[in-house]
């Protein structure tokens, strides 16, 4: 392990018995050693992917330890460095907790975040002033199991129009990670034990169908999306992205949807759809939802996570009529966020500030594609990011590292694989500043091809 | 069955087969003979305690079906009478939901609700503002694993100066159901598997610890609160309401606190300490809490369901040190609402309102025990409700259908009793019209009245 040489021997330092899930385990043998002063302020963390290897872990495991540690001031993650202890065993009881990553200075190119920088701030404060002047009293009180009423009425109207969605009764979620641990329960509650995952994938999905009992299964992905005929037979549940694959940003083409829907009938199986960037597609309308031609067999996910804001935590479901009793329809989001939602919506909010971040991300997306040119790059002209593939004998931490080390956090593809393949990275563009895209792109090539001359 | 002769024989007619929890298999049952026509628009159902004994349930199992289906649309609480079908197989396709109980005309006193007509909506909506003006653009990423480090400091800071609790780590939860499920599943991981909860009480919880894994053993409540003696051997954790109990309103005297902390102490245990409306004392100061008297044996919850609202879905917990890796962090409460509170405790506008509504909730119930007088009435100057005694030969259960008859919503204290014990009745007055007192008083006289008559 290059990286961790100069490191001690974790996996003999570290106590990682106990209870609880491994990144759990992790989290607690980290902060023991930190608490205990084996490692001392500004002690050097290694690189996950080193950590993971030493302790037999997947990195994403390291990760969230990581960024647990962050949130709670144990670490920092520091610009141009790697992570290091910065809590002192000598200072007065435990550090105050700290923002992760994001009070990380530099370029943030990590997947997952829309544009912070132009969250419709006013527009939201007028749903939710409008709201606190006019909601009855009633309003104030617990909660309705399954969403308000009247955003659930709402956003059925917005997914049938704007998703082609067949929907009569979508419920309110704390967000599609709360809204598919709800599905999972319930396919296991069912009996069903396996689920089906794009690979590669968002891998807290997987871990969220794991936390619920279910054995997750890998299924391979190429330019026309999921591999339908690589599910395994006895397989009856399949988590797809059909609009816009996270990570390769390939789009299910319309043979493999007619083949996962008539794999769903074959089977008497559940697809559980994650429409989560389908708004932002910047060549032709966006792919309506696979759910809308065969309501019966698809489970609709969606949230405002991408939208909008992760930090307003407004997801939504719809199962099929025989699945509606076995999802939990508590807990429910607070009533005032969901009628602030529903207000927003109401008023046209939500599709003028759709229309307005889709033309300002196809404008960036643009700009990284021309200035990122020739690189090899891949997916859609959609979402929130771009594959940027390297080349066969590259190695993509590495590059990360290097980029790291020059202020630009960029995320290894191997971060969305339970096993690695081709050197990749993915580059995402959602929260990047518009002034920072040619500075970004420098520092890229810049890791890149100091890696390149390296190997 | 005094109310079931006129109905179907429901154990006959209800399938409860099938996975899930009882409340929940049987508000499937329920749902479908309602829409397979069995139970036809209009068709009254079972009051919850005469189901209950025919199918063998507790009666919080019945309430929870009726609650969900009410809120499905499937049915409808009438005033003045019982439960009833309003959903027809002929309409077009499933019903729209409805507002559960709040939709009730008529007075409720049932328990459980602050008053929702004084919830400080301009307060609160300037703290929204001052959020979305002034936050930077981080804070609309994703919520911080165990809440935002400032909205933490800041409560920890009132905890400390307003409960008497010590507290350097408090996190957030969406309310104290969330904060005691996290707490149950760190028990439950640690390998303790019996939690012991007072009797009467919030059997919502008890749910919420047998979701968990855990045993749930009741131990009586006298008029110094939790019988501490009563606690069986071998248990080693314990879920009490200190401040003001509920359901019967007394406080945990010094001696019994000094007991509690001594089992504590005495079994390596964890008291759970739920400080649910110990802010509303009327009488005196509030009792600060038992966590701050030991915080090395108690965990602290808390919310702002009982002193805002519970449409905010706020909480927290503080948690032993040792207990602190074992508790789940997350999910956080969206971002945005966890900052509108912290902005909302730092003005002073936390403090205000619970200056005035302690003054309000004051005036009304001494205006409810002067109308109620010379009715037995028990519980201290405190809360939120108040317990009347009936005579030992009255049924609770038939005052509560006799005042529901007249639009007046009350509690049976059997609904929070895992086993009946002399008849009483829990009076809510949180969120009863000050000018509705004088009324609720007469037709609950007039309910007693007419039962008394009768018997």
């Amino acid at each position: 392990m290059r990286d961790s040489q100069t490191n001690p021997a974790w996996d003999v330092l570290l106590d990682l018995s106990g209870p609880g899930p491994r990144h759990e385990r992790l989290t607690r043998a980290l902060r023991a050693v930190i608490r205990d002063g084996t490692l001392g302020e500004s002690a050097t963390l290694p690189p996950s992917r080193a950590l993971a290897v030493d302790l037999g872990f997947s990195r994403w495991v390291v990760t969230q330890a990581y960024e647990q540690l962050i949130a709670e001031g144990y670490l920092a993650a520091r610009t141009g460095s790697s992570t290091v202890v910065r809590w002192s065993a000598a200072g007065a009881g435990p550090a105050k907790p700290d923002r992760p990553m994001n009070a990380q200075a530099g370029i943030d190119l990590a997947p997952g975040l829309p544009d912070l920088r132009h969250f419709p701030r006013e527009r939201w404060a007028d749903a939710v002033r409008e709201v606190l002047a006019n909601a009855p009293h009633g309003e104030f009180g617990y909660p309705i199991p399954g969403g308000h009423p009247r955003l659930r009425a709402v956003l059925a109207d917005y997914l049938r129009r704007c998703r082609g969605a067949v929907v009569d009764d979508v419920r309110i979620a704390f967000g599609v990670t709360d809204a598919f641990g709800r599905v999972c329960r319930a396919l296991h509650s069912a009996g069903i034990t396996r689920v089906a995952a794009e690979e590669p994938g968002w891998l807290k999905l997987r871990e969220v169908a794991t936390r619920a009992g279910l054995d997750v299964v890998g299924v391979p992905v190429d330019q026309d999306g999921l591999r339908v005929d690589e599910i395994p037979s006895g397989v009856r549940a399949v988590l797809v992205t059909p609009a816009h694959q996270f990570p390769t940003g390939t789009v299910l083409s319309p043979a493999r949807r007619a083949g996962l829907l008539g794999w769903a009938r074959d089977v008497d199986g559940l697809i559980i759809e994650d429409d989560y960037d389908a708004e932002f597609r910047y060549d032709r309308r966006p792919v309506g939802t696979v759910q809308g031609m065969d309501p019966a067999r698809v489970a609709l996910l969606g949230s405002v996570s991408k939208t909008l804001s992760p930090a307003l935590g407004l997801g939504w479901y719809a199962v099929p009529p025989q699945w509606t009793d076995l999802v939990e329809p508590t807990p429910s989001p607070p009533a005032l966020d969901q009628l602030a939602f529903a207000t927003f919506l109401e008023r046209g909010a939500y599709a003028r500030h759709l229309r307005a971040a889709r033309r300002r991300y196809r404008a960036r997306r643009d700009a990284l594609v021309t200035a990122l040119g020739p690189l090899p790059l891949s997916g859609v002209a959609a979402g929130l990011h771009l594959v940027l593939d390297l080349r066969e004998d590259a190695e993509a931490a590495a590059v990360v590292r290097r980029a790291a080390a020059r202020g630009l956090r960029v995320s290894d593809l191997d971060d969305y694989r339970a096993t690695p393949s081709g050197p990749g990275l993915v580059l995402g563009y959602g929260n990047l500043a518009d002034g920072s895209v040619g500075t970004a792109a420098r520092l890229l090539r810049e890791a890149i091809g100091e890696e390149a001359s390296r190997t």
